[in-house]
């Protein structure tokens, strides 16, 4: 088993082995004492049809009772409608603060989980079990919970981290190849921006073998930045390298493009912007497209630029009419860049070769 | 101008003086820029006609811009439905992490404001202007920031500290006597499980003449306690001293019986149950009684006996199947004491003269 400590505000373990799905309930029971709270999973269909059994089984003969709570699969169940369902489902099951919820699933589940633990009773204590490559680098660590309002996507949330991340990269055999993908995405992400050794693994490793060295040197990396920024005003915006257009491009095609497609697109054009800036190389856009491509992920954009300079401007990451940018120089090396928005629609528009 | 500094894992300042409200923005101005932050005004219907045009022009007058959302007064407004116009509202009026919001009115408005503070892009600033005695001396000074889902007051909400507190007692002119009431039972609690020297001051003063001393005593009070306990985790639950049979009060009643009015006849009740337990003498309830009606509090209770007990076993601070009753048994002297909710029943029904 790998295990990766972050010390963020609170301080908790991510575990992750492969066919560790059906002792969750006993790893959880080391942090949480079975007689005295209750565990409420929370999940979807999908997730539900495929692992609830094994996870509701696994707690119960750990001692803890166990409540659950199945909604529909889809980034469109991140609403405040399931939300509130989710409250009344914590009420009914009479969840109070000495109990903890389950949050089985991917991102979604995650992010709903998430922010229902953080809001219920002014904060509830929660686990986290991604069953997504992606949830399990990205989404499941750090503490980012939110929901979705019409108006656009994360826009409401808050910050609280889990108690325990329990990863049994098994579960992602389950996934459709473009699923599994989008997990790739942030995988080479977290490459670029942050270590060499790690690029240059992914550029000849089999994947399947390494994955849990892989899932533990993701989430390793993410622990580095999350201990210095929690709270999202400094380091960590490096983890949105690619995501301002990624996230542009998820939105205009309604979501036809998936979040790591979009964040690999995003990848490149920004790597393309950063080498008309005289910002890095032509070198390293063609060891970012190859090793995107290693992984089944797009690298081109065939949409019109206009409608990705209108979608980016209203980001949320936008303070005022400065717009950050993250560019990587060298693989492992990042620079935040403020940039004036009628700067970046004159350089995306005028320049870029999309 | 009397200032109380909370040191809590956000310092900031509550600024109290009488007439202060037409300088809140150059107040304000000390904390936030002015160049690079807009305040976003939150309050309802009431308070907007009595006291928003001053408070807009004292922003802009400090160079400001503004925007104002005003929702019905009640206690009804603070639900998800009206939450979610919050929302919509800061994001039309492109409200980022650099800008702040405004709480202005009584606790309804500080409560809604602060969780949607707490959560608009995963936590914003925020700032509070207290135009009731009892928001100025509870609700405005701790974090606590919630709203209301329809199984329960305040079972929804979130810890998020204030950037800045700004009181102008001369806003109590403008309240209802029995509004003015509700207050004074949370100033007499203070006294209660604090200080001797504040309840004889208490028993004596003019309230109008002492009115920025009494807010600037109890806020000290809170201070202290929160300064302790920010998560209320601990020392924090004896500022619910009266609170678990006042809730149980509003909420058999409808709300009829208001906050305050609940509070002092719940610190009557459970007075009542530690004489019963020999855990204070009677002289206690005589002062108790004797400076509620000093500030016209009612100290009986006239419903049934068995609907309290109904109520009281649904309220959040329950952990499983122990109530935690706050008891004082002298002047300044708490005890937090975990009781069996069956003991409780059995206490209540049997012996208890309501």
């Amino acid at each position: 088993m790998k295990t990766v400590t972050v010390n963020a505000s609170v301080r908790y373990d991510v575990l992750i082995e492969k066919g560790c799905l059906s002792r969750c309930g006993e790893m959880t029971a080391e942090i949480f004492d079975p007689k005295k709270s209750t565990a409420a999973i929370i999940t979807d269909d999908t997730v539900a049809g495929l692992y609830l059994d094994t996870v509701v089984d696994s707690f119960q003969k750990a001692g803890f009772s166990v409540c659950c709570f199945v909604f529909p699969n889809g980034e469109d169940s991140k609403s405040h409608d399931v939300l509130l369902q989710v409250y009344d489902f914590l009420i009914e099951n009479h969840v109070t603060r000495t109990d903890f919820i389950v949050a089985l699933g991917g991102g979604v589940v995650g992010d709903l989980a998430g922010f229902a633990a953080a809001t219920y009773l002014r904060g509830i204590r929660f686990m986290q079990i991604p069953t997504t490559f992606l949830a399990a680098i990205d989404s499941s660590v750090g503490g980012k919970t939110a929901v979705n309002i019409p108006a656009g996507k994360n826009l409401i949330g808050a910050f609280h981290q889990p108690s325990l991340v329990v990863c049994d990269p098994c579960t992602f055999s389950t996934l459709k190849p473009e699923t599994f993908a989008d997990g790739c995405a942030e995988m080479i992400k977290y490459a670029m921006i942050w270590s060499e050794d790690f690029l240059r693994l992914l550029e000849t490793c089999d994947i399947n073998e390494q994955i849990e060295e892989i899932v533990a040197y993701c989430v390793d990396i993410k622990r580095q930045i999350v201990e210095q920024d929690e709270r999202d005003c400094g380091i960590r915006m490096i983890l949105n390298y690619g995501h301002t257009l990624g996230h542009a491009i998820e939105k205009i095609t309604n979501h036809t493009v998936t979040h790591g497609h979009g964040v690999a697109i995003g990848m490149v054009l920004i790597t393309k912007l950063a080498i008309l800036m005289g910002r890095c190389e032509q070198p390293l856009l063609n060891r970012l497209c190859a090793v995107l491509k290693r992984y089944h992920l797009p690298t081109a954009y065939d949409g019109k630029v206009s409608d990705l300079i209108d979608s980016c401007l209203h980001d949320k990451k936008r303070a005022g009419s400065i717009i950050r940018l993250i560019f990587v120089s060298n693989v492992g090396k990042t620079d935040i860049v403020p940039m004036d928005t009628d700067d970046f629609t004159k350089l995306l528009s005028e320049d870029t070769p999309c």
